[in-house]
């Protein structure tokens, strides 16, 4: 249904959607909205801050979509044939369209028709897309935050942890592997229910990086709240 | 350095250590202590409160280690030539010796003799191994636990907003595997400093699953502190 598109924004989704659907349509890449003139889609890969200043520049007449997680798609009026697909998956500059491979596409629109373009353009993109309700993004995005952005996090107290015992951080790779590979089955002294273990850890963190003691609880506390459900 | 070997308990790590050992020297598997007679090892693959009495019953003799995390190899008294060799992975049931592959393991003995043997038993086990101080085994532990228990607890809590945002939890998946693909660089709002994003979240989890609000407030403030460094 779109037989031209113009990705403003050359940051890490913008590069690598400009590359995939360059494999598959007449692409433009551009930083400034006013050059996408005659495009049938003009898709938005800017900061979250800088979408509806970005929209508002540019003529009505193409498809507008954006790539945020967050944002609602009200942020593109004046538009009304408006949508947005969030590739639910983190980008690095220089890996290319293939890191569209094998993601899930959160996909808004407020018609039929909206919905309908949105999917078109995950599967141009290489995404897996499903329908996301516009009022559930900020939800939706906070689920992607805590998956990924907290992911980095609790690798990084686990690697404070292990430099503080003299071992090595490398040594997590493969058990974090695994642990997803294993369907996310619990694992650990909580399933176990090994209650000395427990405050063996917290007495170990309490001397060596007291720091960590507060997520060391906070993450303990979820655990056996998930396990008593 | 061992030409035989008596692998006590047949949990998840028992099972898996024997058929490993078994492709290697003559290894047996016994339930019992009692059993293991004439053996050049006998490794302990029992929960951390049964190592002092499994080892107790064992006659003086052959090296006697376990497979704990957390435990002190003090815990294998009164037997002198002994040691702790602590895979560094999630097992579970059926999954076989393969499981070792890849893996890393933590070596603790107290003299150069132990470390030695301690080294020999981990390479035989497929495992990659380091050496850790008996008294970090704690810390080290608590490592391990928040890399592996805790990454299946940020999972279900990252589940449970796709799932209020009616998102399919099984789209986070990819996310999760390219977030440590990348190294475990960071990503997301905070690496932005989008305060926007961070408090559209915080809004829409307390209206929707208020409870996950203090596990989302640590892992923040875990992120920020780790960015500001």
């Amino acid at each position: 249904m779109f037989e031209s598109v113009c990705v403003v924004g050359a940051g890490r989704v913008g590069r690598a959607a400009a590359a995939r659907l360059g494999e598959r349509l007449p692409t433009r890449v551009t930083g400034r909205e006013l050059a996408c003139d005659g495009a049938d889609l003009v898709l938005l890969c800017v900061p979250d801050r800088e979408i509806a200043a970005v929209a508002a520049g540019i003529p009505a007449g193409p498809w507008v979509a954006h790539t945020s997680g967050a944002a609602s798609v009200v942020a593109l009026a004046p538009h009304e044939r408006r949508f947005a697909v969030h590739p639910l998956q983190t980008f690095q500059p220089g890996l290319g369209p293939g890191q569209f491979d094998g993601a899930y596409g959160a996909v808004t629109g407020e018609s039929r028709e909206a919905r309908r373009a949105g999917f078109e353009l995950a599967w141009l993109l290489g995404l897996e897309p499903f329908e996301l309700a516009d009022a559930c993004r900020p939800l939706y995005h906070a689920a992607a935050t805590v998956a990924a952005a907290f992911l980095v996090t609790l690798h990084d107290a686990a690697s404070e942890l292990m430099e503080a015992a003299g071992a090595p951080p490398e040594a997590l790779e493969p058990l974090m592997r695994r642990t997803i590979e294993n369907g996310f089955r619990p694992t650990g002294p909580f399933v176990r229910g090994d209650r000395g273990t427990v405050e063996a850890h917290l007495e170990a963190i309490r001397e060596a990086r007291p720091e960590l003691e507060p997520l060391y609880l906070a993450l303990a506390g979820s655990t056996e709240r998930a396990l008593a459900r």
